[in-house]
């Protein structure tokens, strides 16, 4: 079965032709600019990236150009959209909605639609994706994978707020956590591979990359997780500030005369690893700056460092133990130093880490010693494919 | 040497009057209502309480009624102020300035106000109380202790925010802490208690109360607290949220229609014990309500413990290990329930509570078993003590 796997921001579009069966990626790529002028990246398994300046007024334009270079005659990878089987889209936010994810339906868009308000700039993106592919290829199942549903078996103790009651039973308003796809498929992975009980398991997985999350999976099951109602909560991530005292918002906006949406865009745009160091949100921009003696960014990375050994010891705190501890995404996959230097707190755990496994870029790998009490890995995530399975599992 | 021991709020004031050669409460007590209509509550020891409704426009009043009371013929504690020899005042913010208690002088008094735009409520008060007592008692010296001092010696992981770096360095944007006067006492007692070596210690101070914090203090010096720039932060508490998505700061505001000073009396006033369970932000108002079966009050309790956890085992990540967990202020020292659903999170680290020693009020005592890997402690606190000590060791 091919399942073309879309993603759709708010300008911009990621995209990838799966073939279920061998789980191969056939092609892959991106829309950027759309609504600005427009550009396609399109790479067919084997053959180099193409960029092609393209005009993406809207999202139809931007879909209409990634199914005609899938089917295009010299490089695509399919012949014609009727070898497209089943569409899987990423929706961010499924509110208590959606637990799981969801073949398309007008209800299924209806309960969306419902969640709009607590994801304003991306759930109507994902919409608009979804109506431009029904659209486009009619008849072609659809499925919704949302970033929020592994996150809905949390209890109340994870999940609610110190907030008034009516806040939650008006508005809904509750920890959602977000990279649930994520979380979902690194700690399966995690059981498997560290030859874990599944339902005798505690697992950590820290999703580090420009926005990171870490959660606690008890039993294959998410008990907690740092990203709350939006993503800016949690830990310091490359622009986002992560969890700061929530009267800050108002010293800061009298400091600097802002209104609230002024004060939100700092914490979401202009804060975190950026604001810290003020040298950029990339990691390898930040560890440069460390080799140049750059204080601030010395204190950025501690900071960092620091907060997910903070959250992953609430963590095992939370589940009383821990069996394994999960690096992945950008910085979890590629950053061995940092993974070391978050173990580094774990001794009282009896957490020792292998130098040399360490020593590792993007690969599954077990990086703690066979002396470890804890076991330690790598594991790379990859929410598409993630993604496939689960549009395959709901559409077969 | 008698050390009269002073606690000023914007509308109340608290004193005793200690004899620091036996640590003997001489008198205590209270002023309410000031500028209000006024009330004194005074106490000395071995009689009852005194309550006399008086005119208190000024704070002026109400430590004149206080100084009165002190040398009233049939009660007072001593025969006239000469017997004052010096007065410990509370300072809630001393900023960067004050890593310890310092005599109060002209300048002193220069950098508290320097300080004061971190805790326009609080200083400006205590900074009245000190102004009164020098024209009442001239002459007698005057220490002010500070409820931040304790918390200077984090490291920068622990103290920086993930913000943009310039607020730290124009603003002062940090985390200070609270309770510090607390943290300290109580930390150090536990030290001699358990009979730890000072100087290879990793203590955890639960400090629950009206207001909540806790620290992490390792040989002696704090490492982290969860109060930050503000008492906003951390555990959810009687009327204080603790921490929550700082977006959910923008989402309130538009929901009910608040500006940000609407949202963040909600936070501190509105929100934590009380707003979740409906009925109250008193601990027993709240176990009365669980006993009836109240779910939201449930939630709140649950809430309430499973993040004190959280903190709790992220403390033992940042000190790498633990060797006692202390309880202390109202909740921590009178609620043995609690501390039991607290410590039931630490069996990975072989934490064993005795039941019988647990179920106890306002004693100094060991609540976990022989046997027990980290030695759980409650600990009463006594800041009017710790004030006093420290104004004696500045003026003798």
């Amino acid at each position: 079965m091919n399942v073309l796997v879309i993603n759709c921001g708010s300008s911009s579009l990621k995209y990838q032709l799966i073939n279920s069966d061998t789980e191969d990626v056939l092609a892959k790529g991106l829309c950027e600019r759309i609504g600005i002028d427009g550009r396609l990246v399109y790479q067919k398994a084997g053959l180099d990236k193409e960029i092609t300046e393209c005009a993406m007024p809207t999202h139809k334009e931007a879909i209409q150009f990634v199914l005609d270079a899938l089917t295009n005659e010299k490089t695509g990878a399919i012949k014609s959209l009727k070898e497209v089987d089943a569409i899987g889209h990423r929706v961010v936010h499924g509110g208590e909605k959606f637990a799981a994810s969801a073949v398309i339906t007008d209800e299924m868009i209806a309960a969306v639609k419902e969640c709009n308000d607590l994801a304003p700039l991306h759930n109507p993106a994902n919409l608009i994706g979804i109506d431009v592919c029904s659209e486009l290829m009619p008849g072609v199942p659809q499925v919704g994978v949302f970033d929020t549903a592994f996150h809905q078996t949390m209890p109340a103790k994870a999940y609610l707020y110190g907030l008034p009651i009516e806040y939650y039973k008006k508005y809904k308003v509750r920890r959602y956590g977000f990279h649930g796809t994520s979380h979902s498929f690194v700690s399966k992975r995690a059981v498997e591979f560290l030859g874990l009980d599944k339902d005798n398991s505690k697992v950590i997985v820290c999703h580090l990359g420009n926005g990171s999350s870490i959660s606690a999976v008890q039993n294959g099951k998410c008990v907690d997780t740092t990203m709350g109602l939006t993503p800016l909560e949690g830990v310091v991530m490359g622009t986002r500030s992560g969890n700061i005292d929530p009267a800050i918002v108002e010293f800061i906006a009298k400091k600097e005369n802002l209104d609230i949406a002024g004060v939100m865009n700092v914490l979401n745009k202009k804060s975190g690893l950026q604001g810290m160091s003020g040298v950029g949100s990339d990691m390898r921009d930040i560890r440069a700056a460390i080799a140049d003696g750059n204080e601030d960014a010395k204190n950025a990375y501690d900071v960092l460092c620091y907060g997910i050994a903070k959250f992953v010891g609430g963590y095992v705190a939370a589940m009383n133990g821990v069996d394994a501890i999960v690096f992945t995404a950008g910085i979890g996959e590629n950053v061995g130093q940092l993974r070391k230097d978050v173990c580094n707190y774990f001794g009282y755990l009896g957490v020792e880490i292998d130098d040399k496994a360490n020593d590792t870029f993007s690969e599954e790998i077990v990086i703690s010693t066979p002396n470890s009490k804890v076991k330690v890995a790598v594991i790379p995530t990859n929410e598409e494919l993630a993604i496939c399975r689960d549009t395959v599992a709901l559409v077969k």
